[in-house]
């Protein structure tokens, strides 16, 4: 089997949402895995001098527009939180938490978190809800709760950040396939060419 | 027949180049005609707070790396100009003389403006290389090189640059069908499910 692809995110993306339904598909169709990366990207807006879409003149009522259009078009369930965006530390640590036990779990709560925020529009910021989230899927939430609140966690996702931005990996979603990136839900379509091809 | 959709477009934008051999065949497919619109990105960016994709940190390097490889997915002719952005005022003011008097000819001229900076490298904010590319296409270069010396056709593109920000319009290319806005290349396909089926 080849070498899995990565898969960057932040719990605060939308688009990054609307990726996370597709992406396994359409690695599984060219017989790869995927590996899932949470990251920050208010750290990746400091280096490239971006801010939240929805901030942006102009660009930001055209974004939520978009938003839910595309998710009515993917038939993703989708209701703009109210408070948006959001910082990703929590569900990023519990993520990074859960893969170093379970790769394929820390993935169904990824969905899960995703979900709850984007679909239900729970707040994922909070500890006690991302461990009932992560209860969902399986996991220990007591044994991630206290974890949480843990330095090394913290460092890890820190680690994490960096090495993507050190990748290059500057928006959500990022793929990037045998070292070939593909920024934006709207890049999945020549993610799946490439595998396809091996490239042109 | 429906009422034409309006494809606005930067000289500058290989997004834009990219997007302008796809959009009359997508719209004919659903029996609409397009009104193409240049306009010029730097004054949308003073709005937007953005800068030229090429010059922003990460971004810019992806940018150029997509360029290539979406031109080479599309098997459209491109060589990335040496001198990039470049400011579109000369093309855009002749676009607007030339479609005051034929329409397609207007079109014509745009396609081959496009080529001509995308594909072969040549200057088109130089008048006589507009001209050139303009008797190429059928057009009266004299004439035409008499207009864009005078007052009347600079007012003419500040106005239609004007009315495109007041009507959202912030990106190249940017399609509105029925007042449905969509921004990017990598929305054409949104589009075309949208002119299928009258919206979702």
């Amino acid at each position: 089997m080849a070498d899995p692809i990565d898969f960057y995110f932040d719990f605060s993306s939308p688009y990054g949402y609307f990726a996370c339904q597709r992406i396994d598909g359409i690695a599984r169709k060219h017989e790869r895995d995927v590996d899932w990366h949470p990251f920050l990207l208010g750290v990746a807006f400091r280096v490239t001098g971006q801010s939240p879409l929805p901030e942006q003149p102009m660009r930001g009522a055209y974004a939520l527009h978009d938003f839910e259009r595309s998710a009515r078009l993917y038939r993703v369930p989708f209701a703009m939180p109210e408070k948006f965006p959001i910082p990703g530390q929590v569900p990023s640590r519990a993520f990074y938490w859960l893969h170093d036990r379970n790769p394929a779990q820390a993935k169904d709560f990824a969905k899960a978190a995703y979900g709850a925020y984007f679909a239900k529009g729970r707040d994922i910021t909070d500890v006690g809800e991302v461990a009932r989230i992560a209860k969902g899927v399986g996991a220990d939430a007591d044994a991630l709760t206290a974890a949480l609140a843990d330095d090394p966690i913290k460092q890890r996702l820190k680690a994490e950040v960096q090495a993507a931005i050190e990748r290059g990996v500057f928006g959500s979603p990022f793929v990037i396939v045998d070292g070939e990136p593909f920024w934006g839900a709207d890049r999945l379509d020549h993610v799946e060419a490439w595998l396809a091809t091996g490239g042109w």
